[in-house]
């Protein structure tokens, strides 16, 4: 069993054109020895926002603080604490931080996934 | 993309000799569209507990709120609000409520984890 504080987990934050704002901590891994899956931890700064993107893998969301939207193709949706989201492959999706405070979700993807 | 809020989803309780006070929803599923993993959220009761037991499969846990512990063969550790566990695959485990206030989690399987 291995446990992992939030806090003593290291936050990078992701400096990449079409990204604001975003710090992103990897919680529990394939290195530490998860076998199928990744949970990572995203914090969103006020007025930040993650990729506007799609890829052929899953997400697997679930909002633990703030108010944000996901943006779909065509619409967005409000989300906050305790919604959990599927973005299924190939969906192009993005998550904004329309709130005054940090926008704060968790993000699982399967270990095979690539960007 | 299909968004669940945790208040909407139906809670069912465990009645299993070997759990206590245990409400368990499946927020997101194969049924779905979730390709490869499951998320589940308990709601762990005051005194309540989860079974005492092994699988061959991995959880991959995060603490939402309340104060208990993970029970291993050998010890037990203190979890609370930010904790990301991974239980390994037959690795002995249980989750123990042991505040006063209700003890939730999120619990991550793969989705063809058999029992």
């Amino acid at each position: 069993m291995i446990i992992k504080h939030s806090e003593e987990v290291e936050s990078k934050k992701i400096v990449e054109e079409g990204v604001e704002g975003v710090h992103k901590q990897r919680l529990l891994t394939p290195e530490m020895g998860a076998p199928n899956f990744t949970m990572r931890k995203f914090t969103v700064e006020e007025g930040g926002f993650t990729f506007y993107h799609q890829h052929d893998f899953e997400h697997e969301v679930y909002i633990l603080s703030g108010q944000g939207v996901a943006r779909k193709e065509d619409n967005e949706i409000e989300i906050s604490a305790g919604d959990a989201i599927l973005v299924e492959p190939n969906e192009i999706h993005q998550f904004v931080n329309r709130g005054k405070e940090e926008f704060v979700f968790l993000c699982l993807i399967p270990n095979d996934a690539k960007m």
